[in-house]
Protein backbone atom coordinates (compact mmCIF):
# COMPACT_ATOMS: atom_id res chain seq x y z
CA UNK A 1 0.00 0.00 0.00
CA UNK A 2 3.10 2.43 0.10
CA UNK A 3 4.76 4.79 -2.59
CA UNK A 4 7.68 2.32 -3.74
CA UNK A 5 6.21 -0.70 -6.21
CA UNK A 6 6.17 -4.82 -5.03
CA UNK A 7 8.91 -5.07 -7.66
CA UNK A 8 11.22 -2.45 -6.62
CA UNK A 9 10.93 -4.20 -3.15
CA UNK A 10 11.23 -7.54 -4.57
CA UNK A 11 14.99 -6.58 -5.61
CA UNK A 12 15.88 -6.66 -2.47
CA UNK A 13 18.30 -10.17 -1.52
CA UNK A 14 16.96 -12.64 1.02
CA UNK A 15 19.29 -11.30 3.51
CA UNK A 16 17.69 -7.43 3.59
CA UNK A 17 14.92 -6.65 6.30
CA UNK A 18 12.36 -4.73 5.34
CA UNK A 19 10.42 -2.19 7.39
CA UNK A 20 7.49 -0.10 6.83
CA UNK A 21 7.33 2.96 7.59
CA UNK A 22 5.29 5.27 5.25
CA UNK A 23 2.23 7.47 5.31
CA UNK A 24 -0.94 5.81 5.62
CA UNK A 25 -3.65 8.00 4.54
CA UNK A 26 -5.27 9.58 7.53
CA UNK A 27 -4.47 6.78 9.91
CA UNK A 28 -1.75 7.04 12.44
CA UNK A 29 1.92 6.53 10.82
CA UNK A 30 5.14 6.96 11.86
CA UNK A 31 5.99 10.14 12.44
CA UNK A 32 9.65 11.62 11.37
CA UNK A 33 11.39 11.26 14.52
CA UNK A 34 10.17 8.24 14.73
CA UNK A 35 11.92 6.74 11.25
CA UNK A 36 14.78 9.43 11.96
CA UNK A 37 15.56 7.71 15.41
CA UNK A 38 15.24 4.35 13.83
CA UNK A 39 17.72 4.90 10.80
CA UNK A 40 20.15 5.97 13.57
CA UNK A 41 19.24 2.74 15.85
CA UNK A 42 19.34 0.38 12.76
CA UNK A 43 22.97 2.12 11.84
CA UNK A 44 24.41 2.23 15.27
CA UNK A 45 23.68 -1.46 15.53
CA UNK A 46 26.02 -2.01 12.41
CA UNK A 47 23.11 -2.82 10.40
CA UNK A 48 23.68 -1.21 6.35
CA UNK A 49 20.58 0.80 6.02
CA UNK A 50 18.83 1.98 2.68
CA UNK A 51 15.46 4.54 3.22
CA UNK A 52 13.97 4.35 0.03
CA UNK A 53 11.06 6.83 -0.50
CA UNK A 54 8.85 7.55 -3.74
CA UNK A 55 9.87 10.57 -5.54
CA UNK A 56 12.86 12.54 -5.11
CA UNK A 57 14.12 12.39 -0.96
CA UNK A 58 14.66 16.16 -1.35
CA UNK A 59 12.03 17.66 -3.17
CA UNK A 60 9.69 17.46 -0.68
CA UNK A 61 10.52 14.70 0.42
CA UNK A 62 11.87 15.14 4.49
CA UNK A 63 15.37 13.39 2.75
CA UNK A 64 16.94 17.30 4.39
CA UNK A 65 15.08 16.24 7.80
CA UNK A 66 16.73 12.61 8.01
CA UNK A 67 20.21 13.32 6.72
CA UNK A 68 20.37 16.39 9.44
CA UNK A 69 19.05 14.34 11.84
CA UNK A 70 21.73 11.34 10.95
CA UNK A 71 24.40 13.87 10.83
CA UNK A 72 24.13 15.25 14.24
CA UNK A 73 23.90 11.33 15.37
CA UNK A 74 27.28 10.96 13.59
CA UNK A 75 26.36 8.56 10.87
CA UNK A 76 27.74 8.46 7.38
CA UNK A 77 25.25 8.14 4.95
CA UNK A 78 24.78 9.01 1.14
CA UNK A 79 21.67 10.42 -0.77
CA UNK A 80 20.65 9.27 -4.34
CA UNK A 81 18.19 12.01 -6.17
CA UNK A 82 15.46 10.39 -7.94
CA UNK A 83 12.60 11.42 -10.17
CA UNK A 84 10.68 14.27 -8.80
CA UNK A 85 6.57 13.17 -8.34
CA UNK A 86 5.59 16.72 -10.43
CA UNK A 87 7.43 16.92 -13.80
CA UNK A 88 7.09 13.16 -13.88
CA UNK A 89 3.12 13.01 -13.56
CA UNK A 90 2.51 15.99 -16.32
CA UNK A 91 4.96 14.30 -18.77
CA UNK A 92 3.11 11.09 -18.03
CA UNK A 93 0.06 13.34 -19.30
CA UNK A 94 2.30 15.01 -22.06
CA UNK A 95 2.39 18.10 -20.51
CA UNK A 96 6.01 19.12 -20.08
CA UNK A 97 6.89 21.15 -16.99
CA UNK A 98 9.02 23.45 -19.53
CA UNK A 99 8.66 24.24 -23.39
CA UNK A 100 10.92 26.67 -24.95
CA UNK A 101 9.08 30.22 -26.10
CA UNK A 102 6.79 29.26 -23.25
CA UNK A 103 8.26 29.39 -20.19
CA UNK A 104 11.56 30.37 -18.53
CA UNK A 105 10.82 28.87 -15.16
CA UNK A 106 8.12 26.00 -12.98
CA UNK A 107 7.27 26.73 -9.51
CA UNK A 108 7.18 23.19 -6.99
CA UNK A 109 5.18 23.76 -4.28
CA UNK A 110 3.46 22.10 -1.12
CA UNK A 111 -0.12 22.19 -0.92
CA UNK A 112 -0.44 19.26 2.27
CA UNK A 113 0.54 21.66 5.32
CA UNK A 114 -1.75 24.21 4.27
CA UNK A 115 -5.03 24.08 6.74
CA UNK A 116 -3.95 26.92 8.66
CA UNK A 117 -4.02 29.14 5.75
CA UNK A 118 -0.77 30.79 6.84
CA UNK A 119 0.69 30.75 3.73
CA UNK A 120 0.81 33.62 1.05
CA UNK A 121 0.29 32.35 -2.03
CA UNK A 122 0.11 35.48 -3.77
CA UNK A 123 4.13 36.00 -4.46
CA UNK A 124 4.13 32.76 -6.19
CA UNK A 125 0.72 33.34 -7.88
CA UNK A 126 2.40 36.51 -9.58
CA UNK A 127 6.01 34.74 -10.27
CA UNK A 128 4.44 34.42 -13.73
CA UNK A 129 5.46 30.50 -14.04
CA UNK A 130 3.32 27.64 -13.66
CA UNK A 131 3.11 25.65 -10.44
CA UNK A 132 3.17 22.16 -9.77
CA UNK A 133 1.33 21.71 -6.38
CA UNK A 134 2.31 17.94 -4.69
CA UNK A 135 0.54 16.91 -1.70
CA UNK A 136 -2.65 18.47 -2.48
CA UNK A 137 -5.64 16.46 -2.56
CA UNK A 138 -7.19 18.64 0.58
CA UNK A 139 -6.32 21.81 -0.20
CA UNK A 140 -6.68 21.87 -4.42
CA UNK A 141 -9.86 23.99 -4.17
CA UNK A 142 -8.72 26.42 -1.47
CA UNK A 143 -5.25 27.00 -3.19
CA UNK A 144 -6.77 27.25 -6.36
CA UNK A 145 -9.17 30.11 -4.99
CA UNK A 146 -6.01 31.53 -3.16
CA UNK A 147 -4.02 31.84 -6.04
CA UNK A 148 -6.85 33.83 -8.36
CA UNK A 149 -7.30 35.87 -5.53
CA UNK A 150 -3.88 36.96 -5.84
CA UNK A 151 -4.63 37.46 -9.85
CA UNK A 152 -3.33 34.38 -11.26
CA UNK A 153 -5.60 33.85 -14.37
CA UNK A 154 -8.05 30.64 -13.85
CA UNK A 155 -6.70 29.09 -17.57
CA UNK A 156 -2.82 29.20 -16.51
CA UNK A 157 -1.29 26.12 -16.23
CA UNK B 1 31.91 14.49 -24.04
CA UNK B 2 28.05 14.40 -24.13
CA UNK B 3 26.07 14.32 -20.71
CA UNK B 4 25.58 11.08 -20.69
CA UNK B 5 28.27 8.44 -19.43
CA UNK B 6 29.75 6.02 -21.24
CA UNK B 7 29.04 3.22 -19.00
CA UNK B 8 25.26 4.29 -19.67
CA UNK B 9 25.84 3.69 -23.49
CA UNK B 10 27.85 0.62 -23.16
CA UNK B 11 24.19 -1.13 -21.73
CA UNK B 12 22.96 -0.85 -25.65
CA UNK B 13 22.91 -4.22 -26.98
CA UNK B 14 25.41 -5.14 -30.10
CA UNK B 15 22.45 -4.46 -32.50
CA UNK B 16 21.93 -0.74 -31.44
CA UNK B 17 23.48 1.98 -33.32
CA UNK B 18 24.58 5.14 -31.36
CA UNK B 19 24.30 8.72 -32.90
CA UNK B 20 25.31 11.30 -30.84
CA UNK B 21 23.23 14.64 -30.95
CA UNK B 22 24.50 16.28 -27.70
CA UNK B 23 25.91 20.73 -27.51
CA UNK B 24 29.29 20.70 -28.47
CA UNK B 25 29.79 23.68 -26.09
CA UNK B 26 30.16 27.08 -28.55
CA UNK B 27 31.22 24.43 -31.60
CA UNK B 28 28.24 24.08 -33.96
CA UNK B 29 26.14 21.10 -32.38
CA UNK B 30 23.02 19.49 -34.31
CA UNK B 31 19.75 21.92 -33.88
CA UNK B 32 16.29 20.79 -32.27
CA UNK B 33 14.80 21.18 -35.83
CA UNK B 34 17.18 18.50 -37.17
CA UNK B 35 17.02 16.14 -33.91
CA UNK B 36 13.65 16.00 -33.97
CA UNK B 37 13.82 15.35 -37.64
CA UNK B 38 16.43 12.32 -37.54
CA UNK B 39 14.09 11.55 -35.17
CA UNK B 40 10.90 10.47 -37.34
CA UNK B 41 13.63 9.76 -40.23
CA UNK B 42 14.71 6.58 -38.24
CA UNK B 43 10.69 5.73 -36.72
CA UNK B 44 9.58 5.79 -40.39
CA UNK B 45 12.69 3.71 -41.23
CA UNK B 46 11.14 1.15 -39.04
CA UNK B 47 13.82 1.57 -36.48
CA UNK B 48 13.09 1.54 -32.81
CA UNK B 49 14.74 4.80 -31.79
CA UNK B 50 15.59 5.94 -27.95
CA UNK B 51 16.19 9.64 -27.87
CA UNK B 52 18.88 9.46 -24.64
CA UNK B 53 19.05 12.50 -22.66
CA UNK B 54 20.86 14.33 -19.49
CA UNK B 55 18.42 14.92 -17.13
CA UNK B 56 15.20 14.84 -17.04
CA UNK B 57 13.78 15.45 -20.53
CA UNK B 58 11.06 17.40 -19.74
CA UNK B 59 12.61 20.12 -17.22
CA UNK B 60 14.62 22.52 -19.63
CA UNK B 61 15.50 19.78 -21.81
CA UNK B 62 13.36 20.09 -24.94
CA UNK B 63 11.50 16.78 -24.96
CA UNK B 64 8.53 18.56 -25.11
CA UNK B 65 9.43 19.95 -28.58
CA UNK B 66 10.66 17.08 -29.97
CA UNK B 67 7.14 14.87 -28.78
CA UNK B 68 5.26 17.46 -30.66
CA UNK B 69 6.93 16.79 -33.60
CA UNK B 70 6.69 13.45 -32.96
CA UNK B 71 2.91 12.78 -32.74
CA UNK B 72 2.70 16.18 -35.44
CA UNK B 73 4.93 13.00 -37.75
CA UNK B 74 2.11 10.44 -36.45
CA UNK B 75 5.27 8.73 -34.69
CA UNK B 76 4.08 6.89 -31.38
CA UNK B 77 6.24 7.36 -28.83
CA UNK B 78 6.50 6.99 -24.70
CA UNK B 79 8.14 9.65 -22.39
CA UNK B 80 10.14 8.41 -18.93
CA UNK B 81 10.74 11.03 -16.71
CA UNK B 82 14.10 11.02 -15.17
CA UNK B 83 16.29 12.55 -12.81
CA UNK B 84 16.62 16.54 -13.40
CA UNK B 85 19.90 17.87 -12.25
CA UNK B 86 18.53 21.19 -10.01
CA UNK B 87 17.62 19.42 -7.35
CA UNK B 88 20.16 16.58 -7.70
CA UNK B 89 23.00 18.67 -7.90
CA UNK B 90 21.44 20.42 -4.78
CA UNK B 91 21.07 16.99 -2.88
CA UNK B 92 24.68 15.97 -3.43
CA UNK B 93 25.95 19.44 -2.11
CA UNK B 94 23.75 18.15 0.93
CA UNK B 95 21.41 21.18 -0.01
CA UNK B 96 17.95 19.67 -0.13
CA UNK B 97 15.73 21.89 -2.69
CA UNK B 98 13.33 21.61 0.15
CA UNK B 99 13.11 22.33 3.99
CA UNK B 100 10.07 21.51 6.23
CA UNK B 101 9.72 24.87 8.02
CA UNK B 102 12.30 26.87 5.63
CA UNK B 103 10.07 26.96 2.72
CA UNK B 104 7.43 25.65 0.69
CA UNK B 105 7.92 26.24 -2.63
CA UNK B 106 11.08 25.95 -5.21
CA UNK B 107 11.64 27.38 -8.72
CA UNK B 108 13.75 25.74 -11.28
CA UNK B 109 14.56 28.08 -14.10
CA UNK B 110 16.67 28.28 -16.78
CA UNK B 111 19.56 30.58 -17.30
CA UNK B 112 20.46 30.28 -20.52
CA UNK B 113 18.75 32.00 -23.81
CA UNK B 114 19.02 35.09 -21.49
CA UNK B 115 21.32 36.84 -23.16
CA UNK B 116 19.01 39.60 -24.61
CA UNK B 117 17.91 40.38 -21.39
CA UNK B 118 14.14 40.49 -22.36
CA UNK B 119 13.37 37.77 -19.48
CA UNK B 120 12.11 39.65 -16.62
CA UNK B 121 13.65 37.83 -13.49
CA UNK B 122 11.27 40.64 -11.06
CA UNK B 123 8.10 38.63 -10.30
CA UNK B 124 10.60 35.20 -9.39
CA UNK B 125 12.74 37.69 -7.42
CA UNK B 126 10.01 38.32 -5.50
CA UNK B 127 8.03 35.05 -4.78
CA UNK B 128 10.16 34.40 -2.01
CA UNK B 129 11.55 30.56 -3.07
CA UNK B 130 14.82 30.06 -3.58
CA UNK B 131 15.66 29.56 -7.08
CA UNK B 132 17.61 26.82 -8.54
CA UNK B 133 19.38 28.10 -11.81
CA UNK B 134 19.64 26.06 -14.87
CA UNK B 135 22.02 26.34 -17.73
CA UNK B 136 23.71 29.56 -16.51
CA UNK B 137 27.22 29.33 -16.68
CA UNK B 138 27.88 32.41 -18.83
CA UNK B 139 24.87 34.22 -17.39
CA UNK B 140 24.85 33.80 -13.73
CA UNK B 141 26.21 37.26 -12.58
CA UNK B 142 24.41 39.25 -14.55
CA UNK B 143 20.86 37.43 -13.51
CA UNK B 144 22.11 37.49 -9.68
CA UNK B 145 22.29 41.20 -10.33
CA UNK B 146 18.79 41.35 -11.87
CA UNK B 147 17.37 39.23 -9.16
CA UNK B 148 18.75 41.64 -6.33
CA UNK B 149 17.67 44.84 -8.22
CA UNK B 150 14.49 43.14 -7.44
CA UNK B 151 14.71 42.76 -4.21
CA UNK B 152 16.01 39.60 -3.41
CA UNK B 153 18.30 39.51 -0.60
CA UNK B 154 21.97 38.37 -1.66
CA UNK B 155 22.24 35.99 1.34
CA UNK B 156 18.90 34.08 0.17
CA UNK B 157 19.82 30.57 -1.47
Amino acid sequence: AGLVDRRVLALAGPQATLEFAGKRGGKPSATQADISNRLIELAKAGRRVLRLKGGDPCVFGRGGEEAMALAAAGVPFRTIPAVTAGPAARAAALLPATLRELNRAVILAAGHGAEDDAFDWAPLARAGAPIVLYMVMHNLERIAAALMRAGRNPQSP
